[in-house]
């Protein structure tokens, strides 16, 4: 059989004959890939190319599905007369093995002249931004193409302008939740500072003082826990929107992982590509924040910047720059944005890990004699910010009332039903079977510890995946110290994690000691 | 077993046991793929994601392979104890199935930071770019990072000083051929005119005068023939080294196709990625073809601008600026570089197609009265400036020497020597079976005749996989027509191609004709 492409048929096009569905059980992440026998006589008669983008084609269905080509010379994976489909494209099309499909040459994105004027530094408009992120949604941009628009938005830096471009191109090509009230509350932290959960402190006392604060969070990826991965301890974080919506209705929040919803797709994308390059450029930052809590259905959102020598954010001027862009996009996006910068000289709190993590934001709530004050002081100011936004209070009212809610139990009490309304993970809180404490090689003062230093040593333990894995902090900055005293234990399931992660501490424990002229040596 | 890795190891190492070799028969191209089962062991515990890069390890064996992770389903590609190879990594690797190998994740590659700086707009140094390159020819970089280089490249711009850094990278990074003369002629032409095949007519000429020219060339990848594509109508062009050696000796030339030698193997990665994202910066044009003629052991080199409203370089000022990049890299490298700027307003020859060029070809060789005049003169004008390398020649004298090697019939008998010392092609000249003639639509002088447009249909009916396939011109520019006149026909192989092409033809035919004020319509 042959197929005539009656739509969109360019001279690149070409009449080719129809091929078998496979499913084949390869799961290539965000890129779609398909596999076709280097024999099949499409493959040597259409001159394709591995690694060029094909169209896959269903009589039935218009629009056709992008995928790279990559060819087999394995039957057992694909055979002669069949398109092998990696999981995402196979999800993507739908449809049953053994479905006729049709494949072409893939003729470029439109958009993407418009990234090659974004490269040679032009500005682009709002509907140049829409055709590309909606390119980039359909999957129509390998990942190289998406690097080269990532790349060509950092260079020439975008102007603010086209930041809000970008920012709205996002969220209007995806989903958009609306929880059907006229104040959404929501908070974001750009990340880097081990430790800092605040967002499970600051959802209950927001939600305790009756606000909504639907939050979506996410895993961790290269940190050693995301709040979604530290809920989780607690409580299940996947829920369906029905479910959403019925907790939300009964306690005004609940904190679960985003990960599922089709909110802002494009960011998930650009992220994949983003990450692996360590692309870090603020507009795209800005964009990718907004535009997810915009889709989320937020009207008032607060952002924190932690400051510091080893946060993402090392300096007031550059601190100063991501607010004013934060601010600009945000109010011209109707979505009323408060950024607050905090201290990120050193982690927050003392546990580092999902469990260790879970302890101290108990502690908190519980009013413990030994909770993390630092944590507790950066959640009340969060939280009374966020209730800055209700029109009923006055301003500088917020971290009272905040104090308040946590003080009276208020706070416990509401963590502990949004913990039941999403279903109480009735496992105990279990630390890793290993640990080892770092000793202080002398005695002095600690001046500073290392974000990053000490992120990694959690994570080389095996947080987030385990758990009960990661660090807790002993001593904090400023603290005096003798030679011998336990600076942070580490914590492990695993002997290999463990002893690497020993290693690594051996090697440097990312804490800064300063002797004060005293003879302790 | 557990493998300690004790070289090169940092904090994002880890430790792990260790899997069996598998080679999976998929051809990823130009890209590393490993292959790992998602409920293998290694895979959740030591957190790798899908897309992520991992390094391959053997104990025996120090440098370790890098290769991006896809993520298997299905034991029949990769078992929970194998690790799964794409057929490029399994080469790469060259060890038996069933070998035991480790695996860790990459850490980037340190030039990565370079790139940044690049992106940021920095000039790079010599050093700079060896260390990027030389990561990018041992695999260290994705797809992904390789464009974050070549937009980074293109976009600030690069400064010839910079070129000249590129390209001794990519010469440096690569094997070098040694002739074993002081003096090794080539020429170079960067493309975009169908039928311009001056190459088999220069080659013959310049080696009739007794100049050694070694002449590797590519096959078509965008356009409808390349030279080693049309070569191998007449002749056998993959040899090894030494065959090569003894062709040189014995007829002071080859034209052989040169895609399997390790010459500045760096160019075809980049091209790799430049190709499909449609960047074309001069700066990587030039770096591209000089590292490749400099590799291969040129010492003189002519390179060929076609100039033209449809051809690559499209006004003389963009030709002007090229040709001053190519003389000034050229000349630092010790490369003797002459650049022409040549007519690139419409088609070269008549013939379009492996076949039909060396149909044209032949007949300029054998001096028949319908030998193609514009390929004739161009191809002797190009052989007379190679000629005029020769130390003996006065300047001005090369194009009379070329044209009477033609004339007296030497040309053709060197043509017939590399032919038969290649390996002729006993196979008879056949164009494609199916024909159509395109029409002249009205009375007039053809004005121009679109390459672009030619190359398209002359690919679309199936050339360069089916040779007999193409487009022969009948009329070309300043050309009179009559009505119902055939501008050019048709040739194809196959059925689909064949309608394919017709279609285009008649959607666009590339010919603009103007009526003089006659009455013929």
């Amino acid at each position: 059989m042959v197929y005539q492409m009656n739509s969109g048929m360019t001279e690149d096009k070409v009449v080719v004959p129809s091929l078998k569905l496979r499913r084949v059980g390869i799961d290539t992440y965000k890129e779609n890939v398909a596999y076709l026998h280097r024999d099949c006589p499409i493959y040597r008669s259409e001159g394709f190319q591995a690694l060029s983008k094909i169209e896959i084609h269903i009589v039935s269905n218009g629009a056709p599905v992008i995928a790279l080509l990559n060819v087999v010379d394995d039957d057992c994976i694909t055979g002669l007369d069949e398109l092998g489909l990696s999981e995402q494209v196979f999800r993507q099309l739908d449809k049953p093995e053994g479905t006729e499909v049709f494949i072409s040459h893939a003729t470029p994105p439109t958009s993407l002249q418009s990234v090659h004027l974004k490269i040679a530094g032009e500005r682009l408009s709002y509907e140049q931004y829409l055709t590309i992120i909606q390119d980039i949604v359909d999957s129509r941009y390998s990942k190289i193409e998406i690097a080269a628009f990532l790349v060509g938005c950092a260079e020439t830096g975008m102007e603010r302008e086209e930041v809000l471009s970008l920012t709205r191109a996002m969220v209007n090509t995806g989903e958009k939740l609306d929880w059907g009230e006229h104040q959404v509350s929501d908070k974001h932290c750009i990340g880097g500072i081990p430790g800092n959960r605040t967002t499970m402190l600051v959802v209950p006392i927001v939600a305790a003082h009756g606000m909504l604060m639907p939050k979506t969070s996410s895993r961790a990826i290269t940190s050693p826990a995301g709040t979604a991965d530290t809920m989780e301890v607690l409580a299940d974080v996947d829920h369906p929107q029905q479910k959403l919506r019925d907790i939300l209705q009964k306690e005004r929040a609940f904190i679960v992982w985003g990960g599922t919803a089709q909110l802002a797709p494009a960011d998930d994308i650009l992220i994949a590509v983003e990450r692996p390059l360590s692309m870090d450029s603020s507009g795209q930052m800005v964009a990718s924040i907004l535009s997810k809590k915009i889709a989320a259905g937020a009207t008032h959102l607060l952002i924190d910047i932690p400051v510091g020598p080893t946060a993402k954010i090392r300096n007031s001027s550059d601190a100063l720059k991501l607010r004013k862009l934060f601010e600009y996009v945000g109010d011209k996006m109707g979505l009323h944005t408060e950024v607050v910068l905090t201290d990120g000289t050193q982690p927050i709190g003392r546990g580092v890990g999902p469990v260790l993590e879970t302890m101290d934001i108990m502690k908190v709530l519980e009013n413990a004699p030994d909770a993390p004050i630092d944590l507790r002081e950066k959640a009340l100011q969060l939280a009374g910010r966020i209730i800055e936004f209700d029109f009923d209070v006055r301003g500088g009212q917020g971290y009272v009332i905040a104090r308040d809610i946590v003080e009276s139990g208020r706070a416990l009490a509401k963590m502990n039903a949004i913990i039941d309304a999403q279903g109480r993970n009735l496992t105990p809180l279990t630390l890793g079977k290993l640990h080892h404490d770092v000793i202080a090689p002398k005695s002095g003062i600690v001046t500073s510890i290392d974000n990053l230093r000490i992120a990694s040593i959690a994570r080389l333990a095996g947080a987030p995946l385990d758990s009960g894995a990661g660090v807790y902090l002993h001593k904090k900055r400023d603290e005096r110290v003798q030679k011998g005293d336990t600076l942070f234990t580490i914590y492990a399931e695993f002997n290999a994690d463990f002893n690497f992660a020993i290693t690594a501490a051996e090697q440097e424990d990312g804490y800064q000691i300063d002797t004060d002229g005293a003879t302790n040596e």
